[in-house]
């Protein structure tokens, strides 16, 4: 198994959620959940945090992928817009990155229905690296 | 029971995550979360999201308590800033108003450990109002 | 002239940072700057208050061309994320419309230099539409 | 002259806008700006972009004010929120320290009128340190 993925299977939270990672590739990565009566806010969408978790989770490992094996990412500072009601049965964020350097790495992320059809949040993100010690 | 309690009661997310609405006034609201292994992320520590969670409602809250009883209010967009990792066994979030209008209501907010000495994270956040029709 | 073009000549301060309007189109505009010494921080780098500025002008501009004629926009919020020392010496900021509600413009705005291969800076900036009274 | 001073005097764009470098201690600083013709935007109110920069440098200098002095810093982000059109004819920027860390420096930000009875915008920023190789 790699580590990306070994990295998500210790995320009890994302377990917590019912989040999967999908896919990742250098650069990208992204997760799904499935949206249930555990996610709702009091309107019947799903809640802002729920959108925000995974979202930030996916910038966090879009991120790690560009570091080396043995370094880690922490979440500086994330930015998320609510652009519509989210509806969907089953949403999906992408989180990319936009430019890696030595101490932070920029992302962004969005999340969207199974088929990409609808948009219902964007995030911007900065992930803080830390390396081993050389 | 109060509305804003009522209306707390049926963000099923909440309970998800095991957050309380401690209290709250008009302009404030406070909500509340120990934290156990379910929310954390591969560090050991809470993960941003339920930081981001607890600390959006709070803020939604203290918007919704300085609107008129049938009204609602969504989150348009938040920011948050991770001061320090979250080490906590129970957090507090705090959310406050700093300016209602129409349409608009504008918050702040903070997620601080237990006995408020350490903060482990600020928010802004600005919460869109429902009103019936008039 | 174009109402937009006309707005754009009423912003005194666009002037006095010595930025144009290069081109819009209905969910778009690029306003440029040529970077001179009166727009320098301490570094010798353009100060992120101007990038902000064109940036913040651009978005804005993309929101009012989605707009009825004689509505007006004003910025609710925006965050932008400096991501490398500015040392151009002509920015383009484009700014591009996500979604356009009824009162609420969701606009991203980027900052790059004339060739567009390097990106200084990113935004994502929330727009409050006025529409006269109907 | 001390080094907050001399490095404020530094930044030409200040110049450019008129702003003034009013006070400073540890941790905080804040900087003046009487608004006149050329910051305005369409509607006559002060442009965003000037509460931008001015909001910006105050926390710039706010957290250089609590690093070594052959230190610098640069902003890596910020979010401003406009929380009412600005028509002041002098406009004060305050920039607070909330938590200053080796790599980032995390500040908050507020513009107000000159006697500090209304509030225009927030702002919440991340500074980069740049310290000399030891």
């Amino acid at each position: 198994m790699d580590r990306i993925r070994a990295n998500f299977n210790k995320q009890v939270f994302m377990r917590t959620l019912g989040a999967e990672l999908v896919s990742w590739e250098k650069g990208f990565a992204r997760i799904a959940c499935d949206i249930a009566e555990q996610h709702l806010q009091q309107h019947g969408y799903a809640h802002a945090g729920i959108l925000a978790s995974i979202a930030d989770s996916a910038c966090g490992y879009a991120a790690l992928s560009t570091m080396p094996d043995d370094a880690e990412v922490m979440s500086v500072e994330f930015k998320i817009t609510l652009m519509r009601p989210c509806t969907a049965n089953r949403i999906i964020a992408d989180g990319r990155v936009l430019k890696t350097g030595r101490t932070l790495v920029f992302t962004e992320g969005a999340v969207n229905d199974a088929n990409g059809s609808e948009t219902y949040a964007t995030m911007t993100a900065t992930m803080f690296c830390l390396r081993p010690v050389e």
